[in-house]
């Protein structure tokens, strides 16, 4: 029964089978979805036909710019939805499609099968079968079906229905024969894989100007070779820098931000550009791009990558502005138009006139070279300033640019700015993004926030980096706080997300405002040269430490997805289960969001979740104390108090069934 | 201050200003949204773009195939959400997209605004005014700007200001400026238009061969006449026939779908043609075609549209079997197929080879051809049989090809198939899909399925029909069910969709099963001659009659959209709010799911929702009464009989804000 097709013309338009709702994807594939080098990716369609004919679904990956697709079959979960899952083992772009076609000789199978069990006449149903055999054996991939058909047209008739129901005889069919009715989702989806440091890694924030511990000095990368030690102990991963180019001397800006900068002031970091150089130049007073490069190693060797800054703005000073007059706007009069918000000027700075005429496409070209040449230079990690104000097709060119040639680079978006727009740059490329998490203070707050992040669709695409505080941002809740409060916010970001940061001063519980009612540190290092008293009293540093270790131990933790709240009696205490996507790493974390009384909560135990009885024993252990511990109830009472405010148990439910933590 | 565009082709495939969530959308766009005549329209975007620019944003529509867009501008919302509306007029495809552009002009004057108020010295901004007009005026659409440049350039430098801001210069420079960074989302989204009947209409189902109130004698048109009075009383808009063509004589089926058929047996009307014609021709005993038109006629004129059953199968006497014997699959011996579903065979039906070399593309035209004959003998909507059998692609293309010539037209899929295969129906062209509402039986289990269908994505293209029964569905608890059960049944299907059909006999209360456990009919009208007593006691056409005159007095029930599940303290009822889209029609609706004994039930009144106080008094009228009735208290209790297991009001809150409706 041959079954030739309804026109090609027609097809196209109007296929036979409809793909639908796969998943993962971003704006149905408009954009990458984000994974990292060793997840697995689990793919899911809707595949919907008319008529009773099986269908056969696969699903194809390739690394994106490779001719040949590899293929899984998928499986299905019933309700017409479809799966299959591929291990990510190598960096870059991969590309991913669904195909389905009807499987006319597996209807074919399941027919004959229905009929032998009811005893009714097959030799038509026979004559088919070699018929299809033959068809399939007379395509290039079908030569092996020669030999089965030999052996069917041989064999007596109560024989024939054995060699056609085979398994092998499927297998071959499957290799040979025609994909009937064939249509695959086009264009096909992409995955961004990157290493596992763009979902998991502690961030520690320096000036290095300011690690010469003493406030007259300027640091060098000597100075921050000596406090790699410290700085590894406390068990952060990266060292990230605000900029470290040469600073203009026009309109610098003085100690907190004064419009007159004294003498030795030694101006903003973010005003880049003098004599010295430009973005590509290294701040003459830190030192030599072989000192740089004597940092950046010894820092591996303490387990710390360097994240630089890269704020594309120019000091008046810049050797851009002489350079290339051409890439900055003018005004009719002929002079530079400087940054502005009207009606506030910021003569200290000035932007490339991204759009303009003269800046396509040799500033696009220049700046992509700044990175390359630190990327060259062995920085793969760029925290990125105020991307929002930018071109957003400039930073998808770029990034795709730049991680052609270096899979292994990040980009971290300081998008303090509207949430789609936030968004917006997670999907055109930055692997990373500050969020609201500083600006969340109540547990329904965080809870609406963390659901948010960590489910479909912002979770496919968006990676949130919590910094408890940055040199722009001192929180008003950390402003002359008590430590509970120190401990608190390092707790919440150290468990709910995978990527943490802290700004030093943090551990030492500074938090002493420039004035009430604004963000801004007194003295900030932004204007000025600090020196710290590393192990001032009352620091947090012991706390971080553990905090950091329990991450590193606990898969769990190194992600923000797979996050469930759970209910307490208590609106001041956040409590929620984190598990691994694929290890059986299961952490219930309490925290205390008032730290300034103890706080009694009582804690119900997600036993349904864990597939445990009300009255079975669960075994835990308190991963601050490392006591073992044996929850018998349904609930569980506990008191945080404001020196410890906050539990984190790792459960081990023995009798958990394996699913139930997939 | 000349802003050129980066590349074009860059632009092409990473704007600067991304059109994101477009709505409303099916599947982003690849399936129509489905409206009717008279609805509005409303689309929103998520507009997203870098930097500070003011942007404008505009909705644009046209009738599918014609060149030019017509335009509105769409407003923001807030959270980088634009919308607007636009009212829909015709039948037919409509196309719509929404276009950004970056407004620099509307952001100078922004600008300017700001440091006039702040008295900075503007002379540079004057001169960087007149450029952007001088440039607009270069263009085509720019040649109103000269007398503003003219006027400009001769005024004072004091009077200029006023000049560069007037609305009547913005609404100039809104006509002539070059859209900056424009974008547009590409290929359109579409709409199909329907006429109302397509989402509300009161279904009566007849077999018309029954009508003639002699179970001895065949039914004809001119006993459909007669009865037209009775059924426009009740308050029927649309009057449905199952196949109404000539029945094979080959295997015929007799009473109570027995293998052999007696010799006044008349035959499954679904057994379609025999010598006396195919699809296209009517059963000789119903009555000439000119007398089909005089009932057609007859039926308008008592406000009755007629529907016909489109059932594709043939009986083994249909002409097409020797005139097109290459429509229909053989097997090896040259024997035809006839129907299975193995081990069943249905040897009284054959079916098309949709996808057979032979039949594509004749048979498919054929069929084509047999619904437009029938289109153009008047007849507008037509119930299919069994669609999810037939090819996805044979209906998206009959359906577009009918609708082009007959956008009046209106298919309703008989899709009792999984569920999405029931949605891509809908997605591909039906305009109406029976549902699993007679499966529907608790509380839970209709507002579950209430609230997916009047939701996105359903709600954008999927308008569910809510038959009571049909000759082939005498559900288990109408089963030799008391009159009380056909009263809850009818008054949840007359009051959760805006269609819904009654296969006669339900208005009897006529039950009785062939057997238990099936939910056939005894003596089914479908293998025999009926006659029934149209006045049977305990029949309960009277409330039918009255539900009807509700429903048309009443636009919220004209849709099954707009509903709202609210709190009543009993599981045994179903309660809920319908209100009009566009109008000021709130209806408060509360039935019984057990008439088997009175419930008492506590209803809350949803004030919050309209926006009145908690002891405010709400007016409002019971409509099954009539009787006006004041709501004083926050709930309202009420008994539910087995003689009046519903309750309807409609409510006229006074003091309720125009928005608290909308």
């Amino acid at each position: 029964m041959p079954t030739s097709f309804y026109s090609a013309q027609q097809a196209a338009v109007s296929p036979r089978i409809g793909i639908e709702a796969v998943s993962p994807s971003v704006d149905g594939g408009l954009f990458p979805v984000n994974r990292v080098v060793g997840d697995t990716l689990t793919v899911g369609a809707d595949i919907i036909c008319d008529g009773h004919d099986l269908l056969a679904v696969a699903l194809l990956w390739r690394e994106a710019g490779m001719p040949q697709w590899q293929e899984v079959r998928m499986t299905l979960l019933g309700n017409d939805r479809w799966e299959a899952s591929v291990k990510l083992t190598t960096l870059g772009v991969i590309e991913y499609t669904v195909e389905a076609w009807v499987d006319h000789f597996a209807t074919y199978q399941d027919e004959l099968q229905k009929k032998l069990a009811a005893g009714i006449d097959i030799s038509l149903e026979l004559r088919e079968g070699a018929h299809w055999l033959e068809k399939a054996a007379s395509r290039p991939e079908g030569s092996k079906l020669h030999a089965v058909l030999a052996e069917l047209n041989s064999a007596p008739p109560e024989d024939r229905p054995k060699i056609l129901l085979s398994d092998d005889t499927k297998a071959m069919m499957d290799a040979a024969a025609h994909r009937a009715f064939a249509v695959r989702a086009d264009p096909p989806f992409t995955v961004e894989v990157d290493r596992l440091a763009a979902r998991y890694a502690n961030w520690y924030e320096v000036f290095p100007r300011s690690l010469s511990d003493d406030e007259n000095r300027h640091g060098t990368w000597k100075d921050v070779i000596r406090h790699l030690p410290r700085i590894q102990k406390m068990g952060f991963t990266v060292l990230y820098f605000p900029p470290v180019h040469p600073i203009g001397q026009k309109n610098r800006k003085g100690k907190n931000n004064s419009l007159q900068a004294g003498p030795n002031d030694p101006g903003s970091p973010y005003a880049i550009g003098s004599e010295a150089g430009g973005h590509e130049a290294l701040h003459p007073e830190l030192g030599t791009l072989e000192e740089f490069e004597q940092l950046r190693q010894a820092a591996q060797d303490h387990g710390l990558e360097l994240a630089l800054d890269f704020a594309v703005q120019c000091s008046p000073d810049h050797p851009w502005l002489k350079q290339h007059p051409e890439w900055f706007a003018h005004r009719p009069d002929g002079t530079i138009k400087f940054a502005e918000n009207p009606p506030k000027k910021y003569e200290d700075i000035v932007n490339i006139d991204f759009y303009g005429a003269g800046a396509v496409p040799a500033a696009w070209e220049a700046l992509r070279d700044v990175v390359r040449i630190w990327a060259e230079r062995g920085v793969k990690l760029f925290r990125v300033d105020n991307p929002h104000t930018k071109p957003m097709p400039f930073w998808q060119w770029m990034i795709a640019s730049i991680r052609r040639d270096f899979p292994d680079t990040v980009f971290l978006a300081e998008a303090f700015t509207r949430p789609k727009v936030m968004y917006r740059l997670a999907k055109i490329g930055f692997g990373q993004s500050y969020t609201y998490f500083t600006w969340r203070e109540g547990k329904e707050e965080f809870q609406d926030y963390l659901n948010e992040l960590s489910r479909a669709p912002a979770k496919e695409f968006f990676r949130p980096h919590f910094f408890v505080n940055t040199p722009d941002i001192n929180p008003t809740y950390l402003q002359n706080a008590k430590r509970g409060m120190y401990l608190v916010r390092a707790a919440l970001a150290a468990t709910l997300s995978g990527l943490w940061g802290v700004y030093n001063g943090f551990e030492l519980c500074e938090g002493t405002p420039f004035k009430k009612g604004v963000e801004e540190y007194l003295d900030s290092e932004k204007y000025q040269l600090r020196a710290w008293d590393w192990d001032r009293a009352g620091n947090i540093v012991p706390e971080i430490t553990q905090l950091n270790a329990i991450r590193r131990d606990n898969p769990a933790l190194q992600s923000h997805v797979n996050i469930e709240f759970l209910p307490s009696d208590s609106e001041q205490v956040l409590y929620f289960e984190k598990r691994c996507d694929t290890g059986r790493n299961i952490l219930l974390v309490a925290i205390s969001l008032d730290p300034s009384e103890p706080q009694t909560v009582s804690l119900s135990l997600p036993r349904k979740r864990w597939n445990v009885g009300e009255t079975q024993a669960v075994k835990g252990t308190n991963l601050l104390t490392g006591v073992a511990k044996t929850f018998e109830d349904l609930a569980e009472t506990i008191i945080l108090t404001p020196d410890q405010p906050y539990a984190i148990w790792r459960i081990q439910p023995g009798a958990m069934a394996e699913q139930a933590v997939s």
